[in-house]
């Protein structure tokens, strides 16, 4: 199935182009390879979700901001290629998660981004290697950001 | 010398096969780079080595620990391309710490992890650049996390 | 214009090659990629930048440490290409700023490092996906490290 098609049926649409928020680019495309910058959990709206996980928010609110992640990265990709479908392989994952000192499920919440990968783009496309790690601030105090590396058809 | 008589040689013995935690992969083979998920210290008999650097630990119990992520990234390489030997180089390796906020040892800690690789592979495959950074909290209360891309012959 | 030419119009020097400071490399280059270690906001003098941003240092002055361990990515390119000018795109950065956990403007910090990209070697082959994110810690208390990839004329 089309990752569009898998999209309309998880209810789900790609945000808007995220602009940058700083002298950066959201991507950079080298052979196959296509290097997305961290994004944020940017709601269609343009609203940030913020707060700290082990503080602020429950492990399954953040497992929502981390999908919303994932859907500006597919937001990128989608505006770069012009069709999901040349994506041929999500190739790494790194998922940054705003913690308490004493927050231990950050796989959980970043599940919310690789769950998306997978049904998207079907487990043999959308399964990944990663890391879902705890960090001591993130900007603008968002909950999560997520950058990945995705190998596309040129 | 072959990377397992190098393993035998310093009396280590690679981990058995270590099954994802969430939905993600261990590793992703594009072109010639494996990508490899961030292992955890994870021991033989399947104990998750804990605790935070700069209260809980010493930098000499860190250094073992990641040199038991570093174990994980070597049994995952392995059982993907059946021979260690097919390694070509380190290409990168990302250690991730957990640390206090006045903890300032990070690279002896992720030496843990290097030593290994640059006493498994020899130095000119085995050296590689990297980053040995604090994070405020890492899955499962685990010590240390490492990511690694290698290249490898196909 | 040489990427010499507008350092010396930035009025800026490369420092000097900068010795690892523990078992690893400060690059590997693998087909047209470079990849480079993580480097520090060290002064032409050796004196290392440190500090916690959100704490010890105003934003600004974070912002002149990431130009600083930019300097020093360049240094290293610069070492092992010969030439500047060999390099054809600034593939991706990664920023990490020793911050408290309420910090938020780990980005004006990152631009440090980014507008100097920019500036040297034009928009086109300088600007970058990145993330900017903070840490709890740092080795030797330094105030930002920071790693790229970057593509190079073989």
């Amino acid at each position: 199935m089309h990752p569009d098609d898998e999209l309309r049926r998880l209810n789900l649409a790609l945000p808007s182009y995220p602009a940058p928020t700083a002298n950066y680019a959201q991507y950079r495309l080298v052979g196959d390879l296509l290097y997305l910058a961290g994004q944020n959990p940017r709601l269609p709206d343009g609203t940030l979700c913020t707060g700290k996980l082990g503080r602020d928010l429950t492990t399954e609110e953040g497992y929502i901001h981390a999908r919303h992640a994932g859907l500006n990265l597919l937001a990128v990709a989608n505006e770069v290629l012009g069709d999901l479908d040349r994506v041929t392989a999500v190739v790494k994952v790194f998922g940054m998660v705003n913690a308490t000192p004493d927050f231990t499920d950050h796989p959980k919440v970043i599940n919310g981004c690789s769950d998306l990968m997978v049904a998207v783009f079907g487990r043999e496309r959308g399964i990944h290697p990663r890391s879902a790690v705890g960090f001591v601030s993130l900007p603008f105090g968002i909950s999560v950001e997520i950058e990945a590396i995705m190998q596309v058809r040129l």
